[in-house]
């Protein structure tokens, strides 16, 4: 019934031409804000559905992007998010989220659906695994991707994510001037860009410490608070047990450091503890965690521009851009605590 | 080009009919599932893409089920959101996310994107003053509506949520027991059901303990971990300082504990402190957090059921299901450590 309600009637109500009406919902720039939004207003009060379905497959923007990464509930993507969407919001796309948890098929049904709805591009932290043809497919239906956090090599696409060797390696410089020798690192998987590059960069801090790399030192696998806590009993057992511990992320860290603490060993006192992201979390929390930022709202502002640049008409740049990451000392390595 | 690829080339590469290949393409049932998935995969290498936007015009069923809260980052809404997941999964819908951050206009665009895009449902844990019209409009339009977590007066739709007076309830009498008669509660706002109804619970709950309320121990706000850890400060000052805390939800204790730590004051040994949803680093945390279950997995699995019903023809109930919550007891109120 409400579908029955015509752009006359809309313009009618408000003493505006039917032209008028249809421009301002969809969007044109030629409406005013206030008119449009007073024309949104009455179209929402009589009923009237604009039909986009209809409508994309006249033109060729549906005003839809698409954003997919492995878990929308991490923090670290969660600050990521909300710099896109607030980006995308002031260009007026709507943003739809999807979680591919690390499932191949569940983002290539993502990607299929974005297609089907004729989306204008989409914004994705690959799954693992994820081969570069998957991005050429979308790309060659016109569906622009731009990469975030991880990189997929041959993709051609654009690209934003942290500099992580380097980041890894601030941290253990860090510690290392602290005058700690043994540290570990636990989290992360070699599955991912991001774990490979982390563990290159506390490979090399360690070298240029003039520390030796011990495989027992390096606790694989975690990647969240719930696996970090389970690994700290690990790392509580270890023979010879390190001074300092490097944790693959923040959320892992903090999930270090409550495991550490069940088992009676003070974290920032007992043993070091460094995070990587910097997450909203990390200045609260007890104690404090050092850190090394990610530039989680630079990846975000800058993934969301580039995407919106493709939209004009701008050309895709072939480049991954990292963006420098910064040490952030807190009390969980030693400082003491602020009052 | 890739578009050219036609469904009887698919079929001629697999020696199966066009016919079977388009049921296999729209997910018919009539299609067993390793058939489908080999048409699939031959469509992907094909690099056929399926026009759902095309379609969606001739059939009645996009696939796609909207669902927006809140704040996905939260992971009481997580939890939620996985088991949501889980469900639609099985029956092969996609599922979109959005976050409207209890503001109206953007749950209106989302709202207004799943009818334009002819979406089959939507699952909505409406923003803070969320008009019934604006569901019932939703409905009117052929899009059903479950409501999550939250109430709307008069919206005439299914809804299920936790029974948070009854659960608060609980966790003050489980104070009462431990012999605590001065109890603060930090956290949420009147402005939601949710609020209000967990604002009963804890008065109820004094009143049956014989204990007076007072204004100056109600600590409005809060609802997330940073504002919980700024409120500890806040309670820290109170001139005369209860014993034991209530917070509206197990983000906001987690920042208060984290905050009752920065400020020298032992959650668990010096202050009680209880949080409410018993999200999953509940049992983790340091202390271990006593808090209230409110059957997260049951509301996402319930509400997907409901909307999966309401799309196979079943007609809607106008009725809220109340999840009956379950008080865990951990150290931060008290108990010895598990070992």
């Amino acid at each position: 019934m409400a579908q029955r309600v015509k752009l006359s009637t809309i313009g009618e109500a408000l003493g505006l031409s039917t032209a008028t009406v249809s421009l301002a919902l969809r969007d044109s720039p030629l409406v005013a804000d206030v008119t449009r939004e007073r024309i949104k207003e009455a179209a929402r009060e009589l009923g009237y559905i604009y039909n986009r379905r209809a409508a994309s497959l006249r033109t060729s923007r549906s005003g839809i992007v698409g954003v997919c990464v492995h878990d929308v509930m991490n923090p670290f993507y969660g600050e990521i998010l909300k710099s896109i969407e607030s980006e995308l919001d002031r260009h007026r796309q709507t943003f739809i989220l999807c979680n591919h948890h690390d499932d191949l098929s569940k983002q290539r049904s993502f990607t299929d659906t974005l297609l089907q709805l004729g989306a204008d591009g989409a914004i994705l932290s690959p799954a693992l695994g994820t081969p570069a043809a998957d991005i050429r497919l979308a790309e060659e239906n016109g569906l622009p991707v731009i990469l975030i956090a991880r990189t997929i090599e041959g993709a051609g696409v654009e690209g934003f994510r942290g500099d992580d060797a380097y980041g890894m390696g601030l941290a253990v410089d860090h510690l290392v001037s602290l005058g700690h020798r043994s540290i570990a690192m636990i989290g992360g998987t070699r599955a991912t860009s991001t774990g490979r590059e982390r563990e290159a960069g506390y490979r090399a801090g360690l070298e240029r410490g003039g520390i030796a790399f011990r495989p027992e030192w390096r606790i694989e696998g975690p990647r969240d608070r719930h696996s970090g806590f389970a690994s700290a009993s690990e790392f509580l057992a270890l023979p010879e047990r390190p001074t300092a511990i490097v944790c693959f992320s923040d959320l892992v860290a903090l999930g270090v450091m409550y495991g550490l603490a069940r088992g009676g060993v003070r974290p920032g006192i007992d043993v070091a503890v460094v995070g990587y992201d910097d997450i909203e979390e990390a200045e609260i929390a007890m104690p404090p965690l050092t850190t090394v930022s990610n530039g989680q709202s630079e990846v975000g502002e800058r993934s969301a521009s580039a995407l919106l640049q493709r939209l004009q008409g701008v050309e895709a740049a072939e480049r991954t851009t990292l963006i420098e990451p910064q040490l952030r000392v807190r009390q969980s390595c030693g400082a003491p605590l602020p009052r």
